[in-house]
């Protein structure tokens, strides 16, 4: 057992668990987190596990993350199946058990909706607006990614402060749009332990062609910019 | 009186009058704080205390916490009874303030309420969804603890923040299923002051459980990644 | 003028005319923010002000907490008049132009509401509730300000994040029991503007009283730990 | 393509998509997050983007507050063209892509309402309070820019989350009275895009005024305190 894929398959467990089980906990509760408060989970979830496991994994909990740093080189190609074997393991897994712990609660409760593990749809049946829109999403989940921990003198040890906010506020706005994935995993997870597979293909996609988007203008940016470095050093602290 | 214990009282006594205090108060305005207000309640207490008694206690304001730390010989085990003993009065202590404070305001405004301390129970009733619920989510807590306290430097001062966080987005999941406890002092005061002590030895052994699985999994990982720590250093960065 | 004093006055403005001020935009837009809401924005006001004035004048913006720390020789006693005037002037000429600018809105909308300023009110209209319980907020306000800006090594620059979640929290609790003051200069200038001052001894007293005993315990403490520094170092770090 | 330019560009592009983005998402979702939830939004996009771009451009992404540091010399007044440039038109195209992304959402669900593309205009229609609320609201987000961002070493690496606390509470307060824009190009936006057009002065004018206030103000205190700078650092640790 590798540690690197331990972090990964637990960080991710628990993004699916509390994250997609805050979904269905909001059914439970007759609304009671609404989607400030599952954005809010989400965001959270994110923030804590990467000050847990970022100087393990680089707390990626995401595949669309890992194949985008592996798509530049940004860590070994090698690693890709092993993170997103570890990080669909646990989303599969927490999918499982929210709706082992999580089932019985409604039954005995006798609440008659039909019970979510978060399941991502987009709103309008549209499997365009759902890769679309999530490519949008996870190219600014990526964008600040890389200039937070990346670039990371700039932001210091706040990459994980301003990941996790950039997950809550993409759900806020994605979430009546799309779920708000932002994450293969997360959305496989659900889809394969409920059997709702339709429009998957979007947020497997979308997700990976957004944040791999992202790490391309970025590099292509820097590269430029290497060229002009030095006046611009000098405004750099405003 | 010892800085250390007064330390473990004062902030046990601020978890439970604030946090247990909040659950009464939304129900004295009539449930103007609700699920998302009283954990944000509860996890800025943690946060807070965690930056102001962090150097002198640890600030564990939690019985699991310090009973895990002991187990894997990280606190001297004679801390122990002192440690418990000071968050458990600690806990006593402010629920019995917040019913002499709390309880003429119901009167007062005659809310035909019953008046609830925070006392933690299961939504279905059942004594093993209180016990496993509350293993996992206190697995999740001391999990978040180790990876941000314990490997000190990765997180930096951002430990407080992290663990906040976590009680925060833990009890949104959890508040629902089964109070959101995690912790044996927190559901022990409600529960003496108000003479509501039905299921709880699940609050005691749950998150007791749930940490000490925390400290045994990251030590035996920590065992593992020893002898494969060159090639892990060199990728941490991402 | 003194940049001080300066910054006394515009941090203390700045909690009256937002904070205060959100009561008002919360009639006057139906109850958009709420008990959370309101605070939020107390919480953040705080702790902005904490990071834009923190290194100028303290950013105390609270007469309690001048007092308390000129109780206990941590500021010049010559201080205390020039801070708390300007932290006054600032809270009633927030009061006024909230008075000035937010009334014709409601005018105009013909909302039937009696526009508040943030007056601060016992719920069940007893003097002792609001004089004991503002005492106990604020105890916990000056601790955590002791905990984190005075110990400041323990804390590093999170005592903002620290003392603003603080006051979020505090409100939280507090704000339907007696308004959540923890403030002289806060409750004084929407009380003298409004020309509501009933009970406002209460709000002068008790906060104050509460800084004073947080300042007493906490030097009281210290003076006890000195002598055992030696052993408590060894277990700080967790 | 200059980085510092493309910075300008994508962060504003961000705030403008997602900020005013969630006021239509807002009406799309029947009301799901709320003035809270909306002003969570703009503050995060902020916080994020001073951390993923702030060593690179300053992350202004506001033209009040690029021109307000040109007024004082910070920046050099060459770059307000380009920088002001590349902020419209990031948030220009943002609204643009909000309409055509979300309208058609709007069309399928059926609802009734009119989409709104995140115009602000004053709740009482008067140009006045436009401008004066605005400046005001403006005036604070500079000021917390200067005392954090300029005077670095107070707040360190916290500047990201003073900042975007601060656009979060100011829009909670201003957000009913004014729509809380404190942006000219985050009015501008929606306002070309929508036709929109009355009042869009009061949107340029107030915001930049304010900050420009808020600048000359900081350089005169700083002047006058640079007389009295040995008594003042003795006491600047509280």
């Amino acid at each position: 057992m590798n540690k690197k894929y331990a972090s990964e398959f637990i960080g991710t467990f628990a993004l699916v668990f509390f994250g997609c089980g805050a979904v269905t906990v909001d059914q439970l509760s007759g609304g009671a987190l609404g989607l400030i408060g599952i954005a809010t989970v989400f965001g959270l979830v994110v923030m804590t596990m990467v000050y847990t496991y970022g100087h393990v994994s680089g707390a990626h909990i995401n595949p669309a993350v890992t194949i985008a740093l592996a798509f530049s080189n940004r860590i070994d190609r090698k690693e890709v199946l092993p993170y997103v074997g570890a990080q669909v393991a646990g989303a599969i897994l927490a999918s499982a058990i929210d709706l082992t712990v999580l089932r019985p609660l409604f039954i005995d409760q006798t609440i008659l909706v039909e019970m979510s593990l978060g399941v991502t749809q987009p709103v309008n049946g549209s499997f365009m607006t759902a890769l679309i829109v999530e490519a949008i999403l996870t190219f600014f989940l990526m964008t600040v990614i890389l200039g937070t921990v990346v670039d990371k003198p700039a932001a210091g040890n706040f990459a994980g402060v301003a990941i996790g906010a950039t997950v809550a506020f993409l759900i806020m706005f994605g979430g009546p749009v799309t779920g708000g994935s932002l994450n293969p995993a997360r959305s496989l997870g659900p889809a394969l332990v409920s059997g709702e597979l339709s429009h998957i293909i979007a947020y497997l996609v979308g997700p990976t062609a957004g944040a791999i988007g992202a790490v391309a203008l970025y590099d292509r940016l820097k590269s430029l910019a290497n060229k002009q470095s030095l006046e611009q050093g000098e405004e750099s602290a405003l």
